[in-house]
């Protein structure tokens, strides 16, 4: 087999077989095809596009191409949550701990941020002592001791996505629903869980700007999973704002802490319920509804947040900051940002919102940069809210002051305002299964 | 400007404007955008195609990536020719001859054999002694010394073509009419010629497979040429079958000699004088009727085939070979292919019998291997001929008998033959101004 011909045949718009699709992935692997024949073939997929098939097969073969978890040794159904990222979004660090508190696995690796959306993983390390980089032994020690695992991806799952995702960021070929979808799923099923719950965000701050791409999406997602061996399901949420109102690592683990106290935000506390009820439905603890009322008693009942504190003192982090969030630093620069006009918010441009948490110092504009973990923001109104002029719409937080004033410029440039009332919008759009 | 954005707008199917394919083309000759990146945005232009207007700047760009040939201190108007490739294609070897026999002058830089065609370069060192090679100042020198020079690309002409050109053949990216459209006006200007006639062969021996292909390549080369300030035309010739009867290097000499002295194959005078005469006549040498009486004259006065043996001579050749064509040295194994049945030779596989030709050794499979110049076959039948059951179709010629049998089975499945008369191709489809 040539990799010449399986370009060839791509380019032309045919669908690649399994076996062509198994020595390309090899190839990327053991280095054998070189660079510039692996972009030319992501650049003709990203243009002519790939078979459910197709997709299915380019993830089984990246999912393979390094360590696979086997969870099989844990106790249950074990279920694993994705985001495809947005601002805002810390709903792991809530719903991990409801779903552990009801008995059900969570071993769960998550991902650093990238661009303007957030990270978990840089989130966690957020809370003092806690480690992020377990080694295979210390992960399954920590998910039986506790019933969760709150991980980064410090073993080698999916090798060939991994360079495969580089080649693509450089050649702007990220933008393929095939490639996003293998990508994600290739991660997830090395990981190892039999259950995968999705989130698909859409919307300004999304990846997935439009609701058709965001639906597209997850059904390509689905469908892998289950071509997979692995029940899948994806809901589709709203990413038009922020989730909550806390951007910024230490202020998200302190708005994540508030939800799990039954606290926090309303939208936030919705949409993490209803990914705990789905994940919980997917472990078979019983129908939807039964299950959206094991998820509130995990609040409700004080021992979700008990998991969480459980669960960072397992992984080396203080517990006490979890017990007292108003132990976390705090930023030395604080700034409030004013409503320019009186109006309705008719829309944020979110994806502005997360590049200015960026610029406060919340994320990386080049990948070795070194993330603020006090740095962010404070949103006070969102999307259908009225304000005055001059009222508060949010509060910029930082460490170099110098900082502030592009950050609350770029900030002001990401509202528009509305004379007449605004409908809030959904924070559910669909369910895919 | 990041390369990033570039591959993005291409990929999205926008027109590169002049600046950024100039800053393309700067990376790939200073080795500042990487083989990756390059073959990404190869790959968008396959698949998204380019405008005119960014073709010409393509072309341009790759024109100035290294020397340029200043032709301006030649005596007169300085006209090129190019073949885009096919089967027994001898006719540079014809026409150069015939055009500075009548004064014009022809400074000519030719390629080599190129999968199943073959190259001037390649059978002009079937010449002994002949030295393709020659410097800046010898190719001047000749051509000021005799009107005429044959040389090959020894000097740095458009190197970025050269390495993008590598990368296609790599990717599956040849088959773009804008890309292959710049690349060979980028040599033809970078060359210095002001006049160039380009010779589009269509049919299964040539790289344009249908007549459309062809007219649009055509079309966008003399585009090129014309934005490039330098007068183009194009014949479109058919390629559906061989070009006179010989197929090899030594072999195709001698019937260009044979042609040259008004002897040969009919249908390789008949193209090469209309090719000469409109060669004639880009250098303005009269009206077309004018031109092809002239392009007759240089044959019937014996003026054409002395002045291919005083280029041979100026060029370090033995003028003997050429004006005793017998003395070439001949293949040591012989063998006789008969026709498997009766019937009408209906089409033939053009590119299989130049595959042919390739296996009997008078090409190269990979790009290091030797050429056996005496290797080749001489065709005793074709598309229209009828032919009887063991009536010699074809004579192959090797030096390695064991590449007979493999090669005469190759050869006969070149053929379909029809009971019923078939008609012959027509030599010259149209021109293109």
């Amino acid at each position: 087999m040539r990799m010449y011909d399986v370009i060839h045949k791509k380019k032309d718009g045919f669908a690649l077989t399994e076996a062509e699709i198994q020595f390309f992935v090899r190839g990327v692997t053991d280095g054998s095809v070189p660079d510039y024949q692996i972009t030319a073939l992501l650049m003709a997929i990203c243009l002519k596009g790939m078979t459910p098939a197709e997709t299915t097969a380019l993830t089984l073969a990246m999912a393979n191409s390094g360590d696979t978890l086997d969870l099989g040794g844990l106790p249950g159904i074990k279920v694993d949550k994705h985001s495809t990222g947005g601002v805002g979004d810390k709903t792991t660090l809530v719903v991990a701990p409801m779903v552990a508190a009801m008995g059900v696995t969570v071993a769960k690796m998550s991902g650093r941020s990238l661009g303007h959306t957030g990270g978990t993983v840089d989130k966690l390390e957020g809370i003092p002592g806690f480690n992020t980089g377990l080694t295979m032994e210390e992960f399954f020690a920590t998910v039986r001791r506790t019933g969760i695992c709150l991980s980064g991806q410090s073993m080698s799952l999916a090798p060939a996505d991994k360079k495969i995702y580089a080649l693509r960021d450089a050649t702007a070929t990220i933008e393929s629903i095939p490639l996003i979808a293998a990508s994600i799923m290739s991660k997830k099923i090395a990981a190892g869980a039999n259950r995968i719950l999705l989130d698909v965000k859409t919307g300004s701050g999304s990846f997935m700007k439009t609701l058709d791409d965001a639906r597209g999406l997850a059904k390509a997602m689905v469908a892998i999973g289950e071509g997979a061996g692995r029940k899948t399901a994806a809901l589709i949420t709203d990413m038009s704002a922020p989730l909550g109102f806390a951007i910024g690592n230490i202020l998200e683990i302190q708005e994540a802490i508030a939800v799990l106290r039954g606290e926090g935000p309303e939208d936030l506390r919705h949409v993490c319920v209803e990914l705990a009820a789905h994940m919980l439905y997917l472990a078979e603890k019983g129908t939807i509804e039964h299950c959206r009322k094991l998820a509130e008693e995990a609040i409700a009942s004080g021992k979700a947040p008990e998991k969480f504190a459980e669960v960072v003192a397992a992984q080396g982090g203080d517990r006490a900051y979890i017990d007292d969030p108003e132990r976390f630093p705090k930023a030395k620069t604080v700034c409030v940002v004013t409503a320019p006009q009186s109006g309705y918010i008719q829309a944020m441009d979110t994806e502005g919102i997360g590049v200015t948490a960026l610029m406060l110092g919340a994320g990386r504009e080049k990948p070795d940069d070194i993330i603020d973990h006090t740095a962010g923001l404070i949103l006070h109104a969102k999307t259908a809210d009225r304000v005055e002029k001059g009222q508060p719409l949010a509060t910029l937080y930082t460490s170099d002051e110098a900082k502030a004033d592009t950050a609350r410029e770029k900030f002001l440039k990401c509202f528009t305002f509305s004379d007449t009332p605004v409908e809030k919008p959904p924070l559910i759009y669909c369910e895919i299964t």
